[in-house]
């Protein structure tokens, strides 16, 4: 089959064995898949990943259970083992033996088709479209911090970050009550939340103490954004990050201690609550969608995902 | 009268004015008052301070209202102004126009007398002894940590750092119901807690990852100390920072994320629980003191307390 395939540091677009699931897994037939900057990340060497890329994707069960044959379905990313301690305390996205999709040990949905253990599929509604449901996994991302942290009424909320993530978060939080302020660099980009009532800012005009957040998250993909963000959080209030940097900044701790603040790393989330608010048209991803690319090139959707001013790009698998 | 005055990063004992208590103010005559780290700190120039040193104190009200006069008290260090929007939502210890004793703004303990807010005292009860009530301060900072992160019964604690923060921050967990294990470089002081019945493990026979921690706490005071620290919490865990440091050291961050761990900066603490832990005897202070020390050479003791193996040195004020 078809499959974007990354080795020795060059994503390649070739031809790739069939996948063989295992007995728990079912065979996905891939319709779409998204571009994450975590695929960027990959090629550049990131966490040393050899395979078929690709972790945000919808589909439809071509093989296993009778159950889900024929379903579209979304599915989770870490493949967990289900019996560790970790898997046993519910908390199987941590599971240390985990594989993860496209990412760790498993082959990804940039292909024709990828196999996903039974255990992480979620059915997907009839009335979700496909370029709306490929979005369900960076959405459950945005999700995971109402998890982490609990969200009071009308708290002030500072999204710093206006990429992929940054847009979805700002969304997932004012759609939970909270009074947001988006902060970025494309003023294209913050359009989107403007349209939506979210309040937004110019980078360039922003003054992280001039006003502390109780909430402030973290999604710009800078090295010095943390320093930022931490200047932007009031005393015992809370930072989540979301931002993974290959650098290791120079980093103040003292105002996190002297101001009692909370950092909270943030990562993989709850798929249920995001299929929900997806079905439920309650986030904008139709206008965070800027190119559509088939799988014979997919090597050049990960060029144009890198390009500045592009939101996502998907990949049409399965055609 | 008598006082240690710090002054062009000098900290001289010499002849200082009487304070003159303001309308809401006690002025308390000093019996003992402790040396801490935040002290050694100021006078190397940490926040530029310029005044009388000394934030951990038991003394005896001499001028103030009539239901204080005589009474032993000990006081809150935070000075805050009781009207703002943090004091008012009961962070006055983050009062952003507070004066802190010996700290920024406000004259300290190291003197015969001192002028405290009457809002920051407590009384002493009558069968706690100076040598142990003068802890107080320290050790609320010690049990601010079970104010900011619930404690599950039986959690796995691991606390870095051997120094007085240290041991009272062990001896807190362990009486919280915590299974606590202590780690420092010192033999001599971990018996203090190995006595009380804590696992303790010498530095150098740790790994940070070997046995990852509930809740670890940050509390050696060196810059290399978060990194580690960040290694010994295990996914979705809590990592309590107690230390400050003047570096900035290169941090990795990426941990904190993938593993979704919390990150917690920890101060000042409550008072009612520490003094109701001194009265029942609960917490072990007297082994932490290494030398007394009269207020004519509350230089020397500055000297003493920077001493490898020394842990608290107090100061005779009013004798």
């Amino acid at each position: 089959m078809r499959a974007l395939w990354l080795e020795a540091g060059a994503a390649r677009v070739g031809d790739r064995p069939e996948p063989s699931p295992g007995e728990d897994e079912a065979l996905v037939r891939v319709a779409l898949a998204g571009v994450c900057n975590t695929d960027l990340e990959l090629a550049r060497g990131y966490l040393d990943f050899r395979g078929i890329q690709g972790h945000e994707f919808v589909g439809v069960v071509e093989a296993g259970p009778a159950a889900w044959l024929g379903r579209r379905v979304v599915g989770e990313i870490n493949f967990a083992c289900g019996r560790c301690a970790s898997c046993r305390a519910g908390l199987a996205r941590h599971c240390p033996q985990r594989r993860v999709m496209g990412i760790a040990d498993a082959d990804g949905a940039f292909a024709e088709r990828v196999a996903v253990p039974v255990a992480n599929l979620h059915a997907v509604p009839d009335a979700l479209e496909d370029e709306a449901a490929v979005f369900t996994e960076p959405l459950a991302a945005a999700f995971e911090i109402l998890e982490q942290v609990p969200l009071e009424p009308g708290a002030r909320c500072l999204v710093l970050g206006d990429g992929k993530l940054g847009l979805l978060v700002a969304q997932v939080l004012s759609a939970a009550g909270a009074r947001v302020r988006a902060v970025g660099r494309h003023s294209a980009k913050l359009a989107i939340l403007a349209r939506r009532g979210i309040e937004t800012l110019e980078a360039g005009a922003w003054q992280p103490d001039a006003e502390r957040a109780d909430l402030v998250v973290e999604a710009t993909g800078s090295a010095e954004g943390f320093a930022r963000a931490l200047a932007a959080t009031r005393p015992r209030g809370t930072l989540v990050l979301k931002s993974t940097v290959a650098e290791a900044p120079r980093i103040d701790l003292a105002p996190l201690v002297i101001h009692e603040i909370q950092v909270v790393g943030s990562r993989c989330g709850p798929f249920e609550p995001a299929l929900a608010a997806l079905a439920a048209g309650r986030i904008e991803v139709g206008a965070l969608v800027s190119e559509r690319l088939p799988l014979s090139r997919a090597d050049r959707a990960l060029e144009r995902a890198a390009a500045p001013g592009v939101l996502k790009v998907l990949v049409e698998c399965a055609t």
